[in-house]
């Protein structure tokens, strides 16, 4: 029987295990033009929270009792495909099952020669894309400007501290723990970071990081810490707003300053995006990161979760700030 | 005796006319190289409000017992400077007073025959600028969009509205009276206009004015307006965020909701500016709005109050919504 799992409930706040059924199925049997799935590798992201609404957003609502997709890599065990033989290597938006089988439509095939499988989760997947075109098509950074992080040790925030570093910017990161800090510093090679938890005066201590102020905020959490960050921003600041982790689990509306008076008064762009907005530069950023991963330019930092029964766990995990780098399960 | 207007307060919450001083001054008499200026026309701007904070801004704080300076027309009334002769008249940002000496700098001499005087104050003046800058630059309209601008029937706002128009869009204003509903659609032919006063449900009324939801928010008042605007923002909305005139009177720090969420899930930018930030682009605008006036494209609504004794009353009339497009104070 082939194992797989639904979305039980849409949570409400934060996720729990409850929210997650698991099912059996009669092993999927490939049709013409299709191809059977072994599942090798599951991504689980923060956007992910998101689909598990029932509301319009930018991609559409996970289903009650279907199964949930996310970004994963897979081997091909059986092919009624001109296009894929047993053994090829897949990466693609794919179902939380063990098995299963597809048309091959959106799948891309890997080299696996060329790098470790997991970059094209991380890396070379969405995740690095996030974090590349984010920087290159709303910050556009300058060589000498100051670029600070949120969930700077996460799966984007990581690759876009380093990708700062490669384009010529001082960067700093806002974590969560001091492993972290510790991380950013001596892995990822960031200028400065700051453990947003136990720092009494975000703002000062952004300040205190940040002496020429920023220039550039990559922003993936929202909330308190990006309050504290839009206190230091310099005239003409840009600010790529990739997602909003510490809200992703409110019930209610919540409540900050508002930001247009220090929009108005700095000259400053807040951009919202998702990777998506920038398909047609896919292929030349792909080229881009691989060269710089190949180069040993960029690392990686993976928390890999072992056993297909894990994968509600580590995606819980996600907002209890469990992984430093991407979370991966390994199946 | 010279008549002058000092800072004599900073202003606690919304101005009150004791901020301001009026005192006397010998006659200034121009030295080798100054002009002598008699001034004929005061602009008032929300953005002064700023100026009479001790806080920095985008623009130098005014010093308390010190001359207010706004946009003003003067004529030249003596000369010692071969640059100007007696009856050149010339825009700038000029002093609070009837009387002053000038060395000319940053002072434009406009020739009176091309067009109405006051225009350098407004379509022809950095109101204009402000408009069409924000539009051109940030906002990029493109034919068959929805705009929709807030504070519509104000000196900005009601110029933005006429230049959607020119470039296509579908322009919906918001204001505060009917009178001024009524302006909008007569006079500047936007398309529909709401007035938020008497709206029980902004966010619906924006909603059923905008049945193809707003692709350009220029924002002029920032605060509840501006939320409600939001929740009806498309897939890769532009706000170009001008002012917020909602809270420059504020004494305390406002809240409303993150703008985050509705700007990732929408990839939609908001950035806030300052017509300076364009000063390149300053040539080639002027002569677009000039010829669009000229030709009747854009046309004009002024709110003129007599007397110099009245530019302090004229000032606070701002944020009551006294004025119907630019207020202008003649001396």
């Amino acid at each position: 029987m082939n194992k797989v799992i639904l979305l039980n409930n849409r949570p409400v706040g934060k996720p729990v295990l409850s929210d997650f059924k698991f099912v059996t199925e009669a092993m999927p049997v490939p049709d013409d033009g299709e191809i059977l799935l072994k599942t090798l590798y599951v991504s689980v992201d923060p956007y992910l929270r998101g689909r598990m609404n029932d509301a319009k957003s930018y991609v559409p609502a996970f289903q009650l009792n279907k199964p949930i997709q996310s970004g994963m890599i897979a081997e091909v065990t059986d092919s009624n495909h001109s296009g894929y033989k047993i053994g090829d290597i897949v990466s693609g938006n794919l179902e939380w099952k063990e098995y299963q089988v597809s048309t091959g439509k959106g799948l891309q095939v890997i080299h696996t020669a060329d790098i470790y499988l997991t970059a094209y989760l991380g890396i070379l997947g969405m995740t690095g894309l996030t974090a590349y075109l984010g920087l290159s098509e709303i910050a556009v950074p300058k060589p000498g400007e100051t670029m600070i992080v949120s969930g700077a040790a996460g799966a984007v925030g990581s690759i876009a501290g380093q990708l700062g570093k490669i384009m010529g910017c001082r960067v700093v990161g806002i974590t969560g723990s001091d492993q972290k800090v510790a991380l950013l510093k001596s892995k990822f090679h960031f200028d400065e970071a700051i453990n947003y938890k136990n720092t009494v005066d975000l703002t000062q201590s952004i300040k205190t990081a940040c002496p020429d102020g920023v220039d550039i905020y990559f922003d993936n959490v929202g909330g308190k810490i990006s309050d504290a960050v839009l206190n230091n921003i310099n005239k003409h600041a840009r600010i790529p707003v990739c997602g909003y982790i510490s809200m992703y689990n409110e019930t209610m509306q919540v409540l900050g300053p508002y930001v247009q008076p220090v929009l108005v008064s700095k000259s400053a762009l807040m951009q919202g995006f998702i990777v998506g907005d920038f398909a047609d530069k896919f292929a030349e950023a792909k080229k881009q990161l691989f060269n710089w991963l190949r180069d040993g330019k960029l690392t990686y930092h993976e928390t890999i979760i072992n056993g297909f029964e894990q994968i509600p766990q580590a995606f819980l995990g996600l907002f209890e700030g469990k992984n430093e780098g991407k979370m991966i399960v390994k199946i």
